[in-house]
């Protein structure tokens, strides 16, 4: 069946930033829809964000391009040209290896959704406003290199 | 600028499909995002059907997958299992190569709108109801290997 059961998935909040970078992200539900639709080409997650969440610290990825969907309610994405709402029906594309790091922030009083979608090469990337990056082998450091005891999920 | 400025792109109902085959796409009002965002991992495109209107002769393809988001109106979803209504916030995935043709019809008396996202290698494919099939060089032919004098776009 192609249509996507999303009431058989359960949200999770994981993440796998250290502290005090995964505070933020909590009000962050995704379902990951890839694994069980079989796509493989290039992966799709189904996002809530709560009032307040944000959506990943604002990062870049080296070898990834990025494209996300608005489904319902709004959100501020955030990126070094300042904010720009997002509403239902809206698109953003994220090329790789920008430098331009990017998230969005529920400044709402209500739940947001949107779909994202993800392919390319696991490279690694940066966080534009924390002593953080991610690696191509699913680690994260600071940006002089020190490993934090944690890791990508 | 990440967003997408939709208003700033002219959607096209061009299909390279021989005829008669053209004749259900004439009402499909498609904007493709990946060349105006930088996105090159996969390609992303803002598609309108009118009421009647296909998404594409029913197919399913060799090499790529592909995802859909409905963002407004309904549709059905048509493949090998039968009619699947969609409405807006459901996603479908296609797996690439999985001989389960599919795509979508706008039934109702208003337009409907979707995303859609591909990504993989073109390899070609199969239409499930007609006498084509799409090749790896962009060539339409019959399931026999006779070459129509149509390419795709």
């Amino acid at each position: 069946m192609p249509k996507v059961d999303l009431d058989a998935l359960t949200p999770t909040n994981r993440t796998g930033y250290p502290a005090p970078f995964d505070e933020p992200v909590q009000g962050r539900w995704y379902r990951r829809l890839g694994p069980v639709s079989g796509l493989t080409d290039f992966g799709a997650s189904h996002v809530t964000l709560e009032p307040g969440a944000w959506s990943s610290q604002r990062h870049w990825h080296a070898g990834e391009d990025e494209f996300l969907v608005m489904l319902s309610g709004e959100a501020v994405l955030v990126d070094d040209d300042g904010d720009t709402l997002l509403r239902a029906g809206d698109c953003a594309a994220f090329p790789k290896n920008d430098g331009n790091g990017h998230h969005l922030q529920n400044r709402g009083s209500v739940p947001c959704v949107f779909v994202v979608v993800g392919g390319g090469r696991q490279m690694g990337g940066e966080y534009s406003d924390i002593d953080m990056r991610f690696t191509a082998d699913g680690r994260y450091e600071t940006k002089d290199g020190v490993d934090y005891a944690a890791r990508r999920i």
